[in-house]
């Protein structure tokens, strides 16, 4: 079996993550990077990504040439969490005829959120020959596809609560960033109201759970407050006073014909005690599942994108989902 | 979309079980069951099962015929453990042009202990272009597809841990004999020396994982040994004095590359305290998943069953496994 011709499409701290993991990977041939940082255009993806050696294969800016010059079989894309960011990334890579595995959040289960969108990459896939699908833990595992594989063995299911309770201390600055760490009370408000703010991809996992079990959403309700911290809180990156805001508490409440069956919901701050996710099915035979700790986010984004290049070379053209895949599984490589 | 078309094939505890459930789905028809029970064929499957009302379906003996006149989409088989058993019946059941779910815990994974079986279902599966799986709770989810699922966001994993803890006494009788509840210790012995005894399917869910993950199996040891109760338990079915075996102790441990990568330990006996499912996934990150209470496996085998009925009719022709077929998840019915 010939090694796996891939490129690595956005070089931010998922993509520069992902680099480490795909060059020690047997298999796995990395032929360059992309991004459109003019820093990063023209050096060795080796050096961007902090590794002792250079890879021999650079970062260059020009998707369309670069792409057709190496002829990928799958691109891991890692640019943005927006699905109206992504449609000319995707188009390009596409139109190279590669396989995707990306990490936009609203990719991951984006029917509800942009039919037209879909109908557009997979008319596009399909043409080309190639599959686009989106991954990585939350959404992408957490809180839809472990829930889901649960289920697996119900003969019944009323209800399903999730929980991810995340410090956020040990997360990469631009998370801690995202979630208004360190910002006070009022501009945690005004971010909010501007929208774009908290974490993406509660409503995708709430759709993908939702619509495979075969729950049509009557009512989707979002909450996004702000966790103040009661102490100062320091982390490698920034430091929140008490009073302060150090995270936030997100909520996804998902109703079909009248009861409540879906419940997601996202402690993510820093300090925060008693780190876990945990999944609750409330079937036949009840499960109560808790992962102490929780699952490391940073790392397992990583994890989740890179065990899907081996599945998405075998799956059917088009635009795909997760739930659509085989069961996922550790990549360790083909001569690990 | 029309309504699967179903046929119970072994109406023993868990065939009855699967009727019970597979009568309430929509998007089901139960067309009739198969046993080679003088006492049942010839009756009405409801009645059979313990239903209230008579389903309007019978039990008949004669497979071949039954399923010539009945020409089901998807045969749920629920007969016996040992692959050797088996192969005439899933002849039939393959040569009637129906997809299989079965129960056989040695179908799970059945490459290692008789390829040439599996070469000769594959290839008459295909011919008749039906596919073939086998599923349940162990094996079928709690110490293969749960583990393999979790390690579906590691970028790495060096050894996997699984630990069940189940009480029998809540569990039907013949799972209650299979363990030697109630056996004299010498009784014990003598059965295990005698062979097919103990849980069925430890060794394939061990190379369903290791074989997924890339890890050659070059050494693996299983061990039983009786669990002594400490105290008299009584359950629904029997007593277990103090002195007299409680059930077992049954341990799998598998090596590749000089090194342990997967150890699968259960204990199955009546009156075991802090019953659980644990899966330790060592690997970045680190996994620590416990199910609270443990999986209910008599529910649990049975909604692995019927879940996967949708999923076997949109598979590729031949012999299936579970690592294959899309993540897992429950069937609700069509319009539940």
């Amino acid at each position: 079996m010939s090694s796996i011709r891939v490129v690595q499409f956005g070089l931010g701290p998922i993509g520069q993550a992902c680099v480490k993991v795909l060059v020690e990977k047997s298999g796995i041939e990395l032929l360059g990077g992309i991004d459109i940082d003019p820093q990063k255009i023209g050096k060795d993806v080796g050096e961007i990504c902090g590794l002792k050696e250079s890879l021999g294969v650079v970062v260059r800016g020009d998707a369309e040439a670069a792409l057709a010059e190496w002829t990928p079989d799958v691109v891991v894309h890692t640019t943005t969490s927006y699905l109206g960011d992504v449609e000319g990334q995707l188009a390009t890579i596409i139109r190279a005829g590669a396989h995707i595995v990306s990490s936009t959040e609203e990719l991951f289960y984006p029917y509800r959120r942009d039919p037209e969108f879909c109908r557009r990459i997979d008319q596009m896939a399909k043409q080309h020959g190639v599959a686009v699908v989106a991954t990585g833990v939350n959404p992408g595992f957490a809180m839809d596809i472990l829930p889901l594989c649960l289920t697996g063995v119900c003969t019944n299911v009323t209800k399903i609560n999730v929980r991810r309770v995340v410090d956020a201390s040990r997360r990469r600055l631009s998370l801690q960033k995202k979630i208004g760490a360190g910002l006070t009370p009022e501009a945690f408000a005004q971010k909010l109201a501007g929208g774009h703010f908290g974490h993406v991809g509660l409503r995708e996992s709430a759709f993908a759970v939702m619509e495979t079990l075969g729950w049509p959403v009557d009512e989707i309700h979002e909450d996004i407050k702000p966790v103040i911290a009661e102490e100062r809180v320091t982390t490698p990156f920034l430091t929140v006073d008490s009073g302060q805001v150090a995270g936030l508490h997100q909520v996804m409440r998902v109703k079909s014909g009248g009861r409540e069956r879906l419940i997601l919901e996202l402690w993510m701050y820093v300090g925060a005690k008693d780190p876990h996710d945990s999944v609750e099915i409330i079937g036949e035979p009840l499960l109560s599942v808790r992962l102490a700790g929780g699952i490391f986010g940073d790392t397992a984004t990583v994890g989740a994108l890179i065990n899907t290049i081996p599945k998405i070379i075998h799956a059917q053209p088009g635009l795909r989902t997760m739930v659509e895949l085989p069961v996922p599984h550790a990549f360790l490589g083909m001569k690990v």
